[in-house]
């Protein structure tokens, strides 16, 4: 499975990009993942990729959900997630909101939460368990 | 005000102590504020401070709402709060059971989110913008 994650804002702390870093290492394992940090949103918002928007208005998962959708998605032949940040560049629809919190979380940190969540869902999938 | 968040697990990623290590720079400003890492978690609890208990059962807030909170305790004269996390050495009740996600985030994560929400009620707070 591939995965892409967009957003326009560049990382500013070094802490998120090692903490990036650290999950993509975990992630190899289980998919492709790449982040994408670009003005030109509508560009890297592909149709035969299934879009998650993340967004303050969005229906809340519990992990075991998003897992559970991670793997619908891939039996159902949907070998593309782009989860998109910042929504305020991308008027179009997604094929889902996701919210992650009912508290405004910085950026960045979000963008943190969402590789831990994608790591812990291949986990989840995979029944391993979650030490770390 | 005085802050402590007490935890019994040991920060073992780079990036957790250098995003923690960024808040608490910021917090200089607003509050004193401590991390404490210990197995005595029932000694660190005080009968004077305001216990907030970080758990999957608690409620959710919205920043507004923890800002508001902690003005008030300020107000009425609540000098003191501890944010406990990994609430199951800790059999007694708290003051506040707060949810932060709907989804299992990770224990070191989580605890950047709360530092950041700390910094965010201070800057809801006064008044102030947040740009970072």
């Amino acid at each position: 499975m591939k995965i892409k994650i967009v957003t326009s804002k560049k990382i500013k702390n070094r802490f998120t990009k090692d903490a990036i870093k650290e999950y993509a290492k975990r992630l190899t394992r289980y998919c492709k993942i790449q982040l994408n940090v670009t003005n030109k949103i509508e560009k890297e918002i592909k149709n035969d990729s299934y879009l998650i928007k993340i967004s303050n208005s969005g229906k809340m998962l519990t992990s075991e959900e998003l897992a559970d959708k991670t793997s619908s998605l891939a039996i159902s032949g949907n070998s593309h997630i782009t989860f998109l940040f910042d929504d305020e560049h991308y008027v179009g629809n997604a094929d889902f909101d996701l919210k992650i919190s009912n508290m405004d979380i910085d950026n960045e940190l979000l963008l943190i939460v969402l590789y831990e969540q994608i790591y812990r869902a291949y986990r989840i999938i995979n029944n391993e368990p979650y030490h770390k």
